[in-house]
């Protein structure tokens, strides 16, 4: 059977995760939390689990979980989204960004992306027979030049892949990039899907410009929103998708081929959790506090960053320190001192190699700090 | 935004599930059990949600599981997959099969659809830019002319998807289509799904023929199993994929960028729950009282039908009754006598219409039986 990725290998989540097992190293590599969801949302899934919300759910989500996204899209943007035509659950951000890309590419049109980008953007656009065209962000800023951008736009162009806060490299965008693309794409038949899942964890009293508060974007743009990241359940891979009406039938033709629809009992306890907003409101905070410490710990190492903006994880550079290609240092630490980390390069469409490692602060206080520790001492 | 799926509408099971709800129908159309899930098995799922087993799932699925359904098909089949290399849990059936056809299907390909055929196939070969190539079986036997299918394949032929026991007709496969489909591949490049997620519904003593049973066609076949329809859980939206080494690779890097893994707990607790079989063993004997109970309230009507052989569905003719289009009769039906059931014609490219509805049997005796009485005065 001859490949159609042939060049996906086992995902760098995977293999240092894995590693990470295997030497008993602190994983700071995968993005996930290290500690455990509310037990008052557990208990709300055991509600309806033992009240019998057993069966499928409505291909598009359940009725209250759709209102109640709706009604916080409006209480935290101001926004509006129809829950019966605007909304859909799906089976976690992934399968809403892969539904987002197969509901708009064709053989041959151009996607643009800015690198560094997660890594389930290009396999999706290649599935579809689009072309990736990169827009390369670079250390320390990751911050765009849209003069770049304006010029990798053709009339071949129909979609701009967005993720703010940006993983892997906490970036955010400020509401001059959001008027910046709005001028971009004015009169252009090009369509946007936005990765807002960590739309909640933004710091240093930083807000989220999710790109659905400019009206012009609002119109063109594919949202995706997770509950993974904002109530630490990224084993429940549960999100959705906001987009207009006539973008929204586009993608549920897709998603109902994917998946069709998406574990009943976590969508009404979801819906129930959502209606107390200190549920999310506490988030940046909370994440915030991590971060600082996490970094106060690297205080006096050769490591050299800015403070992420936002999302739970630390870009550093270690230029100070080695040579090594980041991939082998990130193997390496995580053998020699037990801290895993994610290479940055792999991010890269060529695996431009800035000599950053990435870390994951969504962990316990004393973990943290153990693994602050280790790496001051390099 | 121009459509990639141009002529896909409301799905019926959407439409006729929606029309039963307002009218208060009893609904026979989407096929879901009208019962709950053992107490047993929602119990060991708030075991794994209260353990903390709530972040991501490793991507192929979590290793007692994959386990555990390689020592139940070994068990049940005598087949051996792999669990680490063979076996990959998806978020049921319909994600399954949409990554099969991904990982095989490339533009131009041809890609042999029996109909009728269940709503998903299609747009996946579609979305992927295969050509469906349809072998149209009719009521009411539904059986396979194999010199059909040997005129319809050509050197284009990638992909030939199976379904054995058949949703909408309950039609199974024997010794004989296997070893028909094994002389018809031998020695070309086509590979095949197999949706067998109606694996343990087969009656009147008849035995499942997995594909995996036959040496020749394991080796190319891509199997596909669900737990919603075996264990009363179509909400939780689980399923798998067996399927050689070779091809499990292709398979998971689809699944990978699709929606990468699958929830926890409930992955957790069916690895517990499947190590005792009578679990599923005891499935043939409890449907096939409820398609006996509906059956015997319909004699005396002017239905015709032969009676299932595997899945929870019975289709009946109405020639005798009637000569309206069936998906006027299933909505009349659904309105005037307040039973809904999905018209067979929608199952077809053309909408063949040989005037068969489906009845869906899964539901507690009582209102079976009221649906059968309603339904033979008519
Ligand atoms: C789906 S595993 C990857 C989790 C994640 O978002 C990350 O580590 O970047
Ligand atoms: C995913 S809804 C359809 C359920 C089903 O398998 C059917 O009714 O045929």
């Amino acid at each position: 059977l001859a490949s159609k990725l042939p060049t996906v290998g086992t995902t760098i989540f995977t293999v240092m995760s894995k590693l990470a097992t295997e030497t008993g190293a602190i994983n700071l590599s995968q993005g996930f939390p290290g500690f455990d969801c509310s037990p008052e949302l557990v208990s709300l899934v055991e509600k309806y689990l033992r009240g019998g919300f057993n069966q499928y759910a409505p291909m598009t989500g359940v009725p209250a979980l759709r209102e109640a996204i709706a009604q916080k899209t409006a209480d935290q943007y101001g926004v509006n989204y129809h829950p019966e035509t605007e909304i859909t659950i799906t089976s976690g951000a992934t399968e809403a960004i892969f539904a987002t890309v197969t509901a708009v590419v064709r053989p041959g049109d151009e996607v643009l992306v800015f690198e560094p980008a997660y890594d389930s953007y290009v396999p999706a656009i290649d599935l579809n027979g689009g072309v990736p065209v990169y827009v390369t962000l670079t250390p320390p800023d990751y911050s765009i030049d849209w003069q770049v951008v304006r010029d990798k736009i053709t009339d071949k162009t129909r979609l701009i892949m967005v993720n703010t806060p940006h993983n892997p490299t906490g970036h955010v965008w400020t509401t001059d990039d959001l008027a910046q693309l709005a001028n971009l794409v004015r009169d252009r038949n090009i369509w946007i899907v936005s990765d807002e899942v960590y739309e909640h964890i933004l710091f240093d009293g930083r807000v989220h410009n999710s790109l659905m508060m400019h009206p012009e974007l609002r119109e063109r743009t594919f949202v995706i929103g997770s509950f993974g990241k904002t109530f630490h359940i990224t084993g429940w891979k549960i999100g959705y998708c906001l987009a207009p009406k006539e973008l929204s039938v586009e993608f549920r033709k897709i998603h109902q081929y994917l998946t069709f629809s998406t574990v009943t009992p976590i969508q009404y306890a979801l819906a129930d959790y959502l209606k107390e907003p200190d549920h999310y409101r506490q988030l940046p905070a909370f994440y915030q506090r991590k971060r600082d410490l996490f970094l106060a710990g690297l205080q006096g190492s050769r490591f050299t960053w800015k403070p992420a903006e936002g999302s739970f994880f630390q870009t550093v550079s270690y230029t100070d320190i080695t040579d090594e290609p980041d991939y082998d240092l990130a193997i390496r630490l995580t053998k020699e001192i037990g801290v895993a980390s994610i290479p940055v390069s792999v991010f890269y469409n060529q695996k431009n190699d800035y000599k950053i490692l990435r870390f994951c602060f969504a962990k316990d206080d004393a973990i943290l700090a153990e693994a602050a520790e280790r790496l001051r001492n390099l």
